[in-house]
């Protein structure tokens, strides 16, 4: 086994997790590195934000998913730095570590367009800490309206903004809204939660653009339905504390989130590679670096064209299908056989909105409403990796959906409520 | 309804929610405040710091738990002084609220003995951000070690100091200890976790030192069977980063945990009352303080004699009793009848020691091994407020014992693996 070559899996996201277990049975030492100790099942990272579900239902130790893989172990660390020319990668602390064949698959990040100053007035979701900071703004805003006394504060603190509408825009949106009228107004006394703004802003014409136009259209009437206001052709110009401005409209808003951009992790930068716009690694066809077939850039974090021209969506199914064929690739070189190229194949998009409708496209089949809500609860729940928390899932999805109730409105964390004016409860 | 006499309760643990719930048949205003929007059920806490349960499965908003309840409305915010001769109560963002009672129900938290600097290298356990601290350090100290190339650091990563054998540290030592031997071993390769050390200090000569004697034996056995050293009659005299020493002894220790003492918490100092010397209120019979007949104090916060000279204990079951016994004073006020003395009903003490072994008292009857760890669990779920939080944790403790497993193993925040010296993996 001390012979065996050497295969260095960077990430442990949905594309690097599935090229280790696609290894299972190679006679390679496999060894996976994440900064964290857990695989993160990123679709329903908005149900962390949106109170619907813990962290650890939605998350599990990379460890034990792999404990019985004997080839592969896990690291936890930080990869700063690739060395194509040496084979080696460089850790945080200095770990140096050779490589005879290396998978990238460190996924993406928020973009902000350049305007980084936005991220602290409107934090983004792709962290288990993204999803509870979410949940701790959102939930504090009500705790807060409902000791301010002043009604334009009051009104600012329940405008919540949501800057793009892709599938988690959408999703955020419709959990939100509901939330605010359907679960917390027996809590409160002050204040009026179904008077609560949610503000849905698209910079093109139209939600969910990557979906077919039709499913665009039924996807902004569940969410009108839900109360959220779509606003599309609404390009932010600025976010402020309380404020966010499209062209010279200003509106008052305690709290924005962003779904709008993502970008390439970093560390795509220092692989010296061609990259594109957002800064993804361009990869030849069968997803290795040009000049270096024995390195594998999948998932998010790769740029690849499709035979119509189209690139390979950032979804997790292509990851998870690129993660695998890097694997494929990586085994039919040791057993002698040619490369071959990566072929995407579509199952289609799905998109949540609220506690009982989605929109799903099945291949050319669209659907919407309830029918298409349970094949979204289905193929979430089959995809989610661990028995438990499967269970815990469908019990807590049961539950929320029978009652109405949301578990898990923690507000953890330091910061506590800040007020305007606080409303007087001296008589 | 506006001229109903307010009831101002600060604090929503165990005293003051139900002191809260005893009113909500009364002819009175009730304004619960915390610093938190959730209750939480603190006897369960080290099941979060030890990873078998999430955050929101011991916690649940005390909005919701109260939102039947019309004649009570909740706030959140900090308090930070008393004025009696006002009667009023001044929030940390300068709000001052005015009330007819007061019931002041902060309770407790950790005492290092003056030693304060401790408390960074030896982090205590009573919020929810203790627990998650304590199981990122735990599970991060693996981490390291799996990577760690010198064997000293190693030994000194997987040895685990916990700091008192009262309940706290009892439940949190049996815990680790079981963790290390029969849950993590498979998920490392390069370390072996039954090799791990959990030391339990304990400056009086018996583990749980308010039990039967008796029990503390048995407790002592079980422990030591889990594989926990147990040091009685050993006082800490340094907490170093990687070290604890008892007198001239040190220890070599990656981390510490503090569960030796508490102190009641700050505000009671505000109130320019008698205290005790762990800064407890002494209170009247009643439970009210001297010459505030309005003003209650309950819980932990408050230190009260029984008949036979021994302090009611600051446990659950007593700060349940005494919140509800200020609630029906405050009635007897009402209805014109005169105040009674409290009286605390002593039902026993519980201590679960890992998986399958407990301690019970019950009355005068004494139990341990698997009754008592039966007992314990029955008492548990039976307290737990909310139906979904029961139901969760009861599927998470049912999956945990049938399969070994521990779900919640995440380590979250910011900080990440620190090595002394990183493990080659470059041959």
């Amino acid at each position: 086994m001390d012979k065996w070559p050497r295969v260095v899996i960077v990430g442990g996201g949905f594309a690097g997790l599935y090229c280790a277990r696609k290894l299972r049975k190679a006679d390679v030492r496999v060894s996976l590195i994440d900064r964290r100790n857990f695989h993160l099942f990123q679709p329903l990272l908005y149900q962390v934000a949106t109170a619907s579900l813990s962290p650890a239902d939605i998350a599990s130790p990379i460890r034990t998913i792999l404990r019985r893989q004997t080839n592969a172990q896990v690291w936890m660390g930080e990869v700063t730095k690739v060395d194509r020319a040496r084979q080696e990668i460089t850790l945080s602390d200095g770990l140096r570590v050779h490589y005879d064949y290396l998978v990238l698959a460190t996924g993406a990040t928020h973009s902000y367009f350049g305007k980084d100053e936005w991220e602290r007035n409107a934090p983004g979701l792709k962290t288990v800490d993204d999803a509870t900071e979410i949940r701790r703004r959102f939930l504090l805003a009500f705790e807060a309206a409902e000791r301010e006394a002043d009604s334009e504060a009051r009104r600012r603190l329940l405008t919540f903004v949501i800057v793009g509408a892709g599938p988690t825009g959408v999703e955020l949106a419709g959990a939100m809204a509901e939330i605010a009228r359907q679960v917390l107004p027996t809590d409160f006394r002050a204040i009026d939660t179904t008077t609560t703004r949610i503000l849905l802003l698209e910079g093109v014409d139209r939600v969910l653009p990557t979906y077919p136009p039709e499913l665009s259209r039924k996807a902004r009437i569940h969410l009108e339905k839900l109360g959220v206001e779509v606003r599309t052709n609404a390009r932010v110009t600025e976010i402020g504390r309380e404020h966010v401005a499209i062209g010279e409209e200003r509106i008052g808003a305690g709290n924005t989130f962003w779904a709008a951009g993502v970008a390439a992790s970093r560390l795509g930068a220092s692989l010296a590679a061609e990259t594109d716009d957002a800064g993804r690694v361009r990869v030849q066809p069968d997803c290795s670096v040009s000049d270096s077939p024995n390195v594998f850039v999948v998932g998010d974090l790769a740029s690849l064209d499709r035979e119509d021209g189209s690139r390979v969506p950032g979804v997790a199914p292509a990851a998870i299908q690129m993660g695998k064929h890097a694997a494929r690739m990586i085994l039919r070189d040791l057993e002698g056989r040619p490369r071959e190229a990566f072929r995407y194949v579509d199952k289609g998009d799905l998109a949540t909105i609220g506690r009982a409708a989605a929109v799903a496209r099945l291949g050319r089949m669209k659907v919407s409403g309830f029918i298409a809500w349970i094949i979204w609860v289905v193929v979430h729940i089959l995809h989610l990796i661990g028995f438990r928390n499967r269970a815990l899932v469908m019990l807590q999805w049961a539950w929320a959906y029978l009652t109405y109730q949301r578990g898990i409105r923690l507000i953890t964390g330091d910061r506590q409520v800040e007020l305007h004016r606080a409303r007087e409860i001296e008589e």
